[in-house]
This record gives structure tokens, C-alpha cells and sequence, in this order.
């Protein structure tokens, strides 16, 4: 009998999903809990540790990520969804893994380098951003995770998680803790509207998975193409068009989607036709999404007895980890 | 009707206490349960710190400590005695107050630095280390500590305290966290037997409370003097001479005192009177707090029985402030 292996994602809520992240790891997930057992953490509190101030944006988003979850078709029969903070075993956890990690250690970080930088913190980077790649190996492992989808920019992240692994069961002669295998998903990544190389909230150059028709329309209609393809008859680009980006993520006809960049490269193919082909397919991906997801905002109250419910199976797992934990720590002491 | 004010203090469980620890924390204590409302933290998680890979002699020096606050007279129907790891709502709040500080605030933390130093971790510091001054500061916040008695090396831990609390009331709209005020004890610091400014375990200068009459006796027949008090008749030094040092904090004869330091002055007064005088003066007061502490050794079971009720009580608190920091935070999802 073949068990099913422990996957681990989630996300920050920040802020609706997107396209980018239907591509890059919803779609994923969807496909994931018919074959692991799977856990999504809703990360409010890493949220916190760069919003700190707003504590009011990190709460509304933690509705709005579980509609879009349910919207995508993650389902709560089958995956756990869970709220970071109400697992108390988590900070526990990072608490004793930051005694096994030198503080320069963490100050190298590559991934957190390369945010601190992209975030404009200076000098002003708040501890609890420097500790997160910690807190985050403590989320993958109170649920023993053995698979975890990440993107390459993350790979630093689940090396110091087995790192801390590997440290942690040495020193306290145990094997509670379970090394994890990081897996990068195929479609990693999907370029803005306006062609940048990652689609994100805060450029402001994504589809949301809530948006209505009209706004969608608007998008694809000003979205980024080659700009060099000044006149219809003109040969146009494929590679960093956005358009044929999308079409390559959304459309499953992929005849069509090779003709119409055979059509394009050659010439005298408009730019405004392609986008209309884009259009009704992003529509026809999102009509049912948004149906689901109007069906389930009707009843807000449903949406967080499914989070309460999943955060509860969460933390009898987190119970049994860290009791583990804690007798390999001699802290078991009653 | 006055309100007692509530006073949190407590040690590392990294080893038995000594007279050090009496004059400087545990003779107060005894005087401030009559006066306050008290809590003393076992601090087994901040021990882990610098002990990570030594779980065994935290886990140990728990107990002991636990019967040296027993033998001096700390009672746990009138101080709550808790174990810190116990308490999960510690590590969730040094995660939110990690957030409110910047890493370079935690780097210049004079205290930190200092010991950084002492104890010789070079650039291999435990970022678990490194953030304790923030995790401390969770252990004060969570029961309200109005007031907290420490050394004045102490000094910049509670101004960072006090900064966490004020920046979280701010930018939560909320009066939860309690400012705190730092206590000098008068006797803050007794030497060590060697005459070095401060008894220590580390420094092997110290005089435990568990050590039985004959230790206590070698160690005070060994005792460090005026070095150039060479011959009975010579005037001696009382100033640096521990024996004097010691005999000001435990002889309760303040005349007597007085006379020999007068005589020793003078000359005439050879050290091993007065160290058979200060023997005497040691071994009155050890002899009740070794009675009593062999007589709650016979039932450890007991002892860990009353620290799992000092816990439980403190974690009703721990559960009220959380409750209320969650709260404020936005994070009562249920």
C-alpha cells in the first residue's frame, strides 16, 4: 500500500491571487490533493513581519485567498487549509531552530538578501523578516512535509530547512524531524500584462482571479506585446510577448495556440485579434471561477468554519510534532 | 484598596543557585511575595539559547533550581513559579514583538554585545541568541510586569522592553502591553570566593546553597584576602576582601562587623579567625535552607507538582493576554 507523501504550500495574504499564481502553483494544488495529503497555510503571520503596521490588510486577505481557493477548486474535503497564526506550535518551533542557526548564517541568506533589497528596507529590516526563512522551515516541518513546490528563487529556503533537519535530529539523537524535497513546478513563472518577468500585486500588471469581465477585458486589451509590431503585415515576436505567454499557460486548443504564432512571426496577424482569441479564453477559464467563488462570498461564515475546521486538524498534527519534539528536547516534563 | 503591583523575575535553569544568586535576586524575592504580586520564570527555552546541544543539564538544573527557591523560602502559595517552556504563548509574541525591531537594533544591544564577548562566540552567535533580549521581552509583557528587579548590565534589556511595548501600543490602538520598571536591588552583586567582582558557576568562584557544611568549609578556608596581609600583626584591607564583602551581606550583627573590620584595619586580626567567624555566619544560614531542601528532595514528584501548578496558573495569564494581543492585532479569526 503506497502511503501518500505530505506536500506543504501556501500563501501570504497579502492581497488576491492571480494568474501568476493559478500558473505558477494553484492549478498544482488542485492537481495535488487527489494524490498527497495536503496542507495549505494561509501565512498571515509572515505576512506580518513586513506588515506589520497593517494588520487590517493581512486579515481582509485571509477571506479573500480562501475564496479564491475554493474558486480554483482546492477543496476542503481533501486539502487542509490553515491559518498560520493560530498554530502556536509554529513560533515554538522557530524559537529552538533559531538556537541551531548562527545569526550570519541567516544574514546570508540569498533569498532574504535578494527581498531585502527588492523591499527598500535599508538599514530599517524588521528581526522578524531576517528570522523568516526559520519560521518557515518550522512551518514545512511540524506537518512533516516531504514535498514542497517552490520557486528557484526559494531553493536557499528549504536547503536551511534541511539544514536545521539534519542539525536538529543530530544533536537531540532523534528522527522526529523529516527532510523535504523541493519540487519546482513546470509553469513557474507568468510574465505582467505589461511583459515584466513576474505577473505581482505591486507592479500592478495582474489579472486577478476575482476580477470581473469588464476589468479582465480592459487588461488584455492594454496588455504589452512586441513593440515592434507597428502595422498588421509586420512579422511579429513570440518570445517575451505576453499574449502568446498566456494563450502557452490557458489555452488547452494547442493547434491553435501554434498557429497563431506561426500567423504572428510570419505577419499579418494584428495584435488586436490575438488579444481577442486571449480574451475569450481567460474568460472561459474564469467564468466558472467566478461563479464559485460569488457562490461561496455569499456565505462568509461557511468560508471560515472551512478554515476553522482545517486549522483544527492542523493542530493536532502540530500537538503531536512538537510533543515529539519537545520529549527529544527533555522538555517533557510532565 | 491598594493593588499588588506585579513583579516578574526568574534564572536559567544552567546550574544550582549560589550565594551570589541570594544576595542578589532571592532574599528580595522572598521579601516581595509578601508585598507583590510574583511570578518567577524558569527560563528552560532562554537556557537553550547557549545549551542547545545540551538539553539534558537544562532539563536537570530545573529541579535543582526549583528546590533552591523551595529552601530559601520562595512559596509557591504566595509566588507562581513557572517554566518557561511551557508557556507557548511566549515564543508567539517575541514573533509579533520581532517585527517591531529592526536586526540592527538587536545587534547593538549593549547587554547582548557584552556577552557575545564573555561568552566567545565569535561570528558562530545563535541567532536564538541574538534576538533573546526580544524573547525576554515577551516574558515580562505576557503577565503585565509592572515591575522587573534586575542588574544594571541589565539596564538596556528593559529600555528595549519598554520600546516594544509602547511601538506595539501604538500601531495596535491599544493599552494592552503594560510598561515596565526596572528595580536595582541594593546587594545587586557578591564576589566571588577568589575576590573577582562576581560569583559565578562558570568562574568556579561560587559558593552554592546545596553544598553540604564540608564544601562550604573548604571553600571559605580558601577564600582570597588582602594578598599583602602577610603577617597577623599587619594592618589588612577590607576593601576587595570578600570575606568582609560576605560577612556585610549574611551577618545580621552589624556591630560585630563593624568591630572586625576595625580590628583587621588596624592588624592584629588574622584571616583565618575571621574566616572561622564568617564560616559560622555562613553555615547558620545554609543549615535551615539544606534542611529544608533535603526535605522537598525526598519527593521530587512534589516539586514538579508545584511547578506544573505555578504553570498552569500562568498560563490562564499567558491565554487572557494573548487573547487580548490577537485581538488588537486583527487575529481573533474565530
Amino acid at each position: 500500500m503506497n502511503q501518500k507523501k505530505i506536500i506543504l504550500t501556501g500563501d501570504r495574504p497579502t492581497g488576491p491571487l492571480h494568474l501568476g499564481h493559478y500558473v505558477g502553483s494553484l492549478q498544482n494544488r488542485v492537481a495535488m490533493q487527489e494524490t498527497h495529503t495536503q496542507y495549505v497555510i494561509i501565512a498571515d503571520a509572515q505576512a506580518l513581519t513586513d506588515n506589520a503596521d497593517n494588520p487590517q490588510k493581512v486579515r481582509e486577505n485571509v477571506l479573500e485567498v480562501a475564496l479564491d481557493y475554493l474558486a480554483v477548486g482546492i477543496d476542503p474535503a481533501k486539502t487542509t487549509i490553515f491559518i498560520q497564526s493560530l498554530i502556536p506550535q509554529i513560533p515554538e518551533l522557530t524559537m529552538y531552530y533559531l538556537n541551531l542557526v548562527t545569526w550570519n548564517r541567516l544574514k546570508h541568506n540569498p533569498t532574504v538578501k535578494q527581498e531585502i533589497q527588492q523591499k527598500g528596507f535599508g538599514d530599517s529590516v524588521p528581526a522578524g523578516f531576517m528570522v523568516y526563512p526559520v519560521s518557515q522551515a518550522a512551518d514545512i516541518t511540524f506537518v512533516k512535509a516531504e514535498v514542497v513546490p517552490v520557486g528557484e528563487d526559494q531553493l536557499p529556503m528549504i536547503e536551511q530547512t534541511n539544514e536545521l533537519v539534519r542539525h536538529f535530529n543530530r544533536i537531540y539523537k532523534t528522527d522526529v524531524l523529516v527532510e523535504v524535497q523541493a519540487v519546482i513546478p513546470k509553469f513557474a513563472r507568468l510574465p505582467g500584462t505589461d511583459g515584466k518577468a513576474k505577473m505581482s500585486k505591486s507592479l500592478g500588471n495582474a489579472i486577478f482571479l476575482s476580477d470581473p469581465a469588464d476589468v479582465v477585458e480592459k487588461k488584455v486589451k492594454g496588455m504589452f506585446t512586441d513593440p515592434n509590431h507597428l502595422r498588421v503585415e509586420d512579422p511579429g515576436k513570440v518570445e517575451g510577448n505576453p499574449v502568446f505567454s498566456y494563450l502557452d499557460a490557458f489555452d488547452t486548443n494547442l493547434t491553435k495556440v501554434q498557429e497563431l504564432k506561426d500567423h504572428y512571426t510570419r505577419g499579418g496577424l494584428g495584435d488586436s485579434v490575438v488579444k481577442k482569441y486571449l480574451l475569450e479564453v481567460l474568460q472561459n477559464f474564469l467564468q466558472p471561477l467566478r461563479q464559485r467563488r460569488a457562490e461561496f462570498a455569499k456565505d462568509k461564515g461557511e468560508v471560515m468554519r472551512l478554515l476553522k475546521q482545517g486549522t483544527e486538524r492542523t493542530l493536532k498534527v502540530a500537538e503531536k510534532t512538537l510533543s515529539d519534539v519537545r520529549r527529544a528536547m527533555c522538555l517533557d516534563y510532565f
